[in-house]
């Protein structure tokens, strides 16, 4: 089985083209044994590029315990600069059909390959029981909350996946002594207040136009990068004023952009597609 | 730049055949982007198989940070199977220099490729200024050694690199609640007892012939499997009575063999080497 091996911002996942070869028999076993960082190919998990009816091509996610998911935004603009790059359809603006739903992407190509895609994330969902979370508000705005003895003010969006976002001090951002993402992330995780549990964002704020962010990720701890939270932390920071409505993220894998677009309520997120290598899986 | 990824035991690399293809303008530097788990390959390093002089193939050794190696018990089992299927030298009997000089394999074949691999080790370092510790003894035996608030009796040899064995109970084999190999293994590592630091490993004896273990190795904490460390185990079982000169060893990443042979003093360690998938690095 030919692959290829991409990773946004970190975010790596093993691509296999099923619009052109036959796609495997078993891909959620498959994906667990690719995805073994020691004993397989090692990646986050499998996405497998489709054909579609509705759109340029249909992408399958499937993470490394073999579970499916809907939707990945380091993964989606992998996606695109595999359809472009591979000329499965070779135009700038793409459409790809995901679990949820047939999403638009804009590529910058050079030299005929795709550097950088700009994803429509759709709109955040901001009512609270939506989240889910049993904090005021909709959305919870600079709420407190007490978790592993600490107060923070969180500030809740759903980007069809839950997040709450706290502005935090310079001592969230140090690792040398302690780790406080590490220690204070699992206890909002699974906080009493979020039902389905919750993605945490500690975010420092530069400028209205910057920010660096860090993650602890719902079922995954610490994280290179989540396109879905850089999204939720524009719409935060629009929220509570803190930031405006086009944003510079820096995080652990590197650089997003995100806009909260006035005109359609969507967020865009802008960043970079990497293909790694490529190779041949022995089996299917 | 070809590259086959192999492992032996967990303990991967990116093998890549300079025999017959030119090898790598910078080898420390590529070690280290190959190796990288989301932005490369993802590997423990990178190993060159090179034409030699005195045996049938040189490995040259690098590690994930850039840094050279002379030896990998994994490693060399991987470079005999690669040496042997892809043609450089079919013989069942190979010799490979090593930065340890030329040592010799045999080879377990299976339709035509090498399935086990049964490597020399040479001879264990057995005095104490040597290995080096200053606990006494040549070596020292079932050494009495306060760590971490733990008392432990240390059974110290060298491969050329330094080992202490300690056989403890059940509790360093469970890591459900809190994991005392994580805990106690870096308190051995660093204890004054070893002037160059030291690997420690936790037994459990089944039987005079068969044992489980798990390391803490220096620098690079819990792994997978450690070779040098198992043939250790096996020397240490003779010094104190506890196993016999042969000894099934089973590690988290799979089972070795091992012998401390009477006739020449040497260690023979016989293990899996497997070929996970071929690929194509950009650049080389």
């Amino acid at each position: 089985m030919r692959f290829t091996k991409m990773h946004g911002l970190g975010n790596d996942y093993v691509y296999v083209d099923c619009v052109r070869t036959r796609p495997p028999a078993n891909p959620a076993q498959l994906s667990q044994a690719v995805s073994d960082r020691h004993f397989g190919i090692g990646a986050d998990g499998l996405i497998l590029i489709c054909p579609s009816e509705r759109a340029d091509a249909r992408m399958r996610m499937f993470n490394a315990d073999g579970s499916e998911s809907e939707m990945c935004g380091n993964g989606i603009r992998c996606v695109a600069k595999f359809v472009h790059d591979h000329g499965i359809a070779t135009k700038s603006r793409l459409t790809i059909e995901t679990g949820r739903g047939v999403l638009g992407l804009d590529l910058e190509v050079r030299d005929g390959k795709a550097v950088r895609v700009r994803v429509n994330m759709g709109e955040p969902i901001l009512e609270s029981a939506k989240i889910p979370t049993t904090l005021p508000g909709d959305p919870p705005v600079n709420a407190k909350l007490v978790a592993g003895g600490t107060t923070f003010e969180v500030t809740c969006v759903s980007m069809g996946n839950p997040h709450a976002v706290v502005y935090a001090g310079d001592e969230f951002f140090r690792t040398d002594t302690r780790d406080l993402v590490a220690e204070l992330g699992p206890k909002l995780e699974y906080h009493e207040a979020f039902p389905r549990r919750i993605n945490a964002h500690f975010v420092r704020v530069h400028s209205p136009s910057e920010v660096t962010m860090r993650t602890w990720e719902r079922g995954s701890g610490i994280t290179l990068a989540c396109g879905t939270g850089a999204c939720s932390v524009c719409v935060a920071g629009v929220l509570t004023g803190r930031t405006g409505r086009k944003l510079l993220a820096h995080l652990p894998g590197g650089d997003l952009e995100l806009e909260w677009a006035e005109a359609d309520n969507c967020v865009y997120m802008t960043g970079p597609a990497t293909e790694v290598f490529t190779g041949e899986w022995p089996t299917a």
